[in-house]
């Protein structure tokens, strides 16, 4: 038995790739400011060149998520120059995200908002994205909304709905053959008395309405405190709605920390009930794994390789668990012997494995050390110190 | 306009029907034990006499939700002397209620139970239920799970999923022409990991998939901390999908406490939600509004009183909203403006038009000052004193 | 006793009054970005014509909150500057607040900072900020820290302690006479895994270790969900250790919305037992009211004269409560008599006493109106239109 | 390093008494009502004998915690006997909870009861469980207390506070030489408006003004979500308040779940501040480890058998870590080395440590097989079948 679960692991870890978004790379902060860093990226080359660091490392995450406004200064005319740098580095662009919250008109929401010349604008851009998409071979749309109100009696709720339903519909009608459409949900900030997509019920009805190749986008930090994530998940592959996840950590809000560092046992879960549902029914579920954190403290490439070797010890264990026996377990309603099976391949210890992997993949046995000795971050903080740095925004 | 205003009060207390529980007339408590009351009804006579209290004093309360085992000592055979009970004292029989969750067998849920002899043990309760609100003429079959699990690992949720899916749509199937099935969730409590029907989307996924007659339930206690209950009902109201509430006020977790003694503008949101729809679509949506508290502490009969009460006030001010100022101010973004129309309904006191809504019906204008000067509850103390009283279970 | 009632409330209208802060001017926004506005504040003698415009109409509000860093752009140096300006607007300098969370040497805490050079700055930083206070005329130092940190393990928690400790001491050893410090708790952002000062009871004790003119600062969005902010308001009242509030409200988070905009009824229960311990007690306690909310989509000035306007009914409200008889109800615990003895006083519309009392100040009935008709928006906002903004930081 | 950290496991395992509570055997649910088990206890002499199972087979339970009410049918008169049994069954007994809300003279409260003569009460029995406990050799007086209000405006919140400080001081005069007084705080439940403890800074408050030898309680499940209790526990560890705890988990309100079944990183990190302290102070606090959960559904001595082994699990991992690394890079603001300190000692599989600890002491290595392998619970759920069980109350 022991034997055939290592297999399991190694098995299961050929499978899993992670999704790092480039906006990981620049600065970041809160509200009250940024803390900068030296060597922070600012361009989309540099992002990418980061990204590309973190996969020839962990050789797991062959692709980099991009923002329209942040990426593609020209919009469907850098699309093949930002996909080129990207092989430049040795990774291809993934999901493509719309930008509907910075600009000024959207105050009042983008795809909720009660003006059609902005709804209409919101839509254009989506749609310009979904080109994008299309150029540079990415197959998702990932579409996060600010939408929403922050004093009640400000907004129509259900008209929002509506318009919602029908811009969803509309971009859903221009989605290529091969392309899903992914639908965020959150419950709060920076909209903070509704929002207009707030839970996983409200994505789902609107990727219903919008269209067969529009899934839900769990976002790990998009939940109401003691909320049962894993849950959640497990209706949605039963549905064959779950579309993938932006993962990350939190404690009291969306605090975008680090995927593990504050719940390890409930992401474990998470992956538990993905890698069960696979084997109760005999398919593997096509899930796009991205990560969406904000590392405002800790160095951002280090922080990203940290992630990513989370996200295997995490995977790697949840791929322990015997299901058969959980299974039995379950019918039976013995309790304790049920939960022990899956805290059990929790308290393994799976880091020998995952060196394992990596020795296999001629990967190193340790990727934030290799990193740390390779001098790629004090090579580009010497070439990036001079040049200014967006104050503003997001990143 | 002020007169107007007047007018829409008195037509929207016309129309504001509150159902009453018999369970919340007799001793409840808390896994720590229950403070008994001197008169708290035991029989079902006496939860019917005291409910016709309240309805002779606030004139609003015609009907009283069932409890199948606490009310039908046997079952169907008893439909009929119950329902005779209500009308001896001026009320009728509301919404039945299934009992899936004392005996000993629901240990491991009910309708998600893995041995599907006790799912259909639950199933034929609910049948029999159905059967009794045929037979004394309700048309709501109300269903509330404790099905979920305490502990990581040790239940199937997708199978659970299921088995609930097939044993609602078998019970949607007995229902009579003017039925309806009303499906309410809980995030929690008395299942502590996970909860069968945790929330709105799960209540909805499986309404849908029982049948057209399935409506979700709302308890208003039923939430995450911070949770937007108004938005899930506007989404319910756009979806024609909701059924119905269960009406209670808390402040952490599901405290069963007086409706709006916590956060009463929150109740009023709700109810101008529910009123800003009817403007909106120009249809006055079917709702069945049903108290659901646990009267630990206040005297039962009139803390019931004071709900009722409250309930009216609150829908009386959500009245005075002007629904086409409001959305003339939305459209155009003035946000103060329109939370200023919110607001200043709420600041208003509707004290003095209940009072003469109250006059108009031939009610005492205080409903609760009366109950106390009727003596009734001397009376029942009395007669009520010698009679043994169950000690266990929740009521 | 009606009459007995008004005069409370007229009474307690006379005493209340709200500092504004200047903060509450600029544009502020979320890290996704800030939503600017046209005629927007931007330096100290902009912001302090604002504020004394909201004075002016509103009579209650003729100290203004300061941040050092933001509004005394040569420290020390411009304090006398800027109590000139705020004089020919009519206001007066309130709470000196340090800025000690925008510089990058703060990235691991101020005075909660491992290096002791970082400690010391700020202490400096606070200390000129005492003496700014003293030059300006001002009785109150306000101390907010950003301190904490994001990820288990990467702090010494008490160690922390300790510091804060000491430098609270320090600082408090340079006060004036007259002056208190007062020291605000948060739990959580921009500090995500552990907060230095957490709590109420953190406050408190590093209060106390201080020296005795530290006081415990209550910021209303600061708290966890679900938390009884009145009953920690009466305890800190009991000891003595209520410096004041910073007033706003919240539905998820530190929303930092409109004081009463989400729940009127808490903010009510707070001034609630400020009043009813002055009654017990026979003595007023010295509290600083200060409004600290970011007007991110309403039009600010607006949003402060309806902040202020809601303050205003919400402390109307709660003079109204008859204390005796209140007090009577709870000794007998004649629970349903004391609650609507709570809630009666909530329920009255209080607005025609406040606009008694503006009348019978020379203050205009209704000061929202009247700014609006004043023009000073408009002007404002060309004279601001030309000059560049800031683009980074809070404000 | 790796031989040391082996040593530093098998130290800890030695200092680490768990204290289990006669209340963890008898059948226990939910307001819902209980599901009950064969074999469950019922008489002290019964929850003894269990709790003797416990200790036999893991080593490391020598004490069991008693409630005045339920385990001493006759008061101080029961005491020997009852000390006897225990010795009888290889344990002795542990902290004396006295009972303080089952009767229903507490209904408004006992310590803060607005009624003298309840408080009296309250405090006379009180003081006969320390005669108690001194009679049986217990060093702790542990007090958890029910009072709060259910609605605003039924209790005077700062008179109570008072009345709790007065009793509380008179309690702890009675202490003898080497006994603590241990007091609980609770957010909420069975009280829903406010508790008189809530937070553990009333805890403090009220312990200072009791006395000397007056600690905090802190139980893990009686926080608010998403507050940081390793936090707390540093502070009082630094402040020499700790008293103990009641260990349990929880999702979403005081579930009293497993230890460590729901978040056990929390737990692990609640044990790191511990040991974190003792190296840091050079010495280790009096700490008394009680188990405090509620078995409602699992077999209850195998419940118990597994808590004490995630206790043991998750207080080994702590010993791991390395504190003078951690120390420094906690210094130095590295902020993913310390992190990953502390995240590495949790990911160690430490289960062939504890069974080498356990075959060291002549244990069984695996407890809850050698339990099941025993007999037991065959034997005793046929010796207690035929006995009545008393239907109502906690347990």
């Amino acid at each position: 038995m022991a034997e055939k679960a290592e297999e399991r692991v190694q098995r299961a870890l050929d499978s899993f790739l992670v999704e790092i978004p480039s906006w990981g790379f620049p600065d970041t902060g809160t509200r009250f400011g940024k803390f900068r860093q030296p060597g922070a990226a600012g361009s989309v080359a540099e992002k990418l060149s980061d990204a590309g660091q973190v996969h020839a490392l962990t050789g797991c995450c062959p692709t980099v998520a991009v923002h329209t406004a942040w990426d593609f200064p020209n919009g469907l005319a850098s699309a093949e120059e930002v996909a080129a740098e990207a092989r430049k580095h040795g990774v291809r662009i993934g999901a493509v995200n719309p930008t509907l919250f910075e600009e000024q008109c959207y105050k009042n929401g983008s795809f909720g908002n009660p003006d059609p010349a902005i709804r209409r604008k919101a839509i254009e851009h989506t749609l310009e994205s979904i080109e994008i998409a299309k150029r540079v071979g990415s197959r998702y749309l990932s579409l996060w909304f600010i939408d929403g109100s922050c004093y009640p009696g400000t907004a129509n709720i259900r008209r929002r709905k509506r318009w919602f339903a029908e811009c969803l519909a509309e971009c859903h009608a221009a989605l290529g053959e091969d392309q899903y459409l992914l639908v965020e949900y959150k419950p709060f900030e920076p909209a903070f008395y509704h929002t207009d997509i707030a839970d996983w019920g409200m994505s789902f009805l609107l990727s219903k309405a919008a269209g067969p190749k529009a899934r839900v986008l769990v976002d790990t930090g998009h939940h109401y405190q003691a909320q049962n994530i894993e849950q959640i998940v497990a209706w949605l592959l039963d549905e064959g709605m779950l579309g993938g996840f932006h993962l990350n950590d939190r404690r009291y809000a969306d605090d975008d920390l680090t995927l593990g560092s504050i719940d390890p046992y409930q992401v474990f879960r998470i992956f538990h009930e993905i890698q069960f549902h696979a084997w109760d029914s005999g398919q593997r579920a096509e899930i796009a794994y991205m990560i969406d954190q904000s590392h405002n403290l800790k160095p951002k490439i280090e922080e990203m390789i940290q992630t990513v070797n989370n996200a295997q010890e995490l995977f790697a264990k949840a791929a322990l668990v015997d299901h058969a026996a959980l299974s039995r377990f379950q019918e039976r309603g013995e309790l304790i012997d049920a939960e022990e099976c899956l805290r059990g391949a929790f308290s393994t210890d799976v880091r020998p494995m995952i060196r394992e992997w990596r020795r296999s993949k001629g990967l190193p046995e340790d990727p934030l050390a290799a990193f740390r000795a390779s001098g790629y971050m004090q090579r580009v903080a010497a070439e990036r110190a001079g040049r200014s740095v967006a104050a503003s925004g997001y990143c």
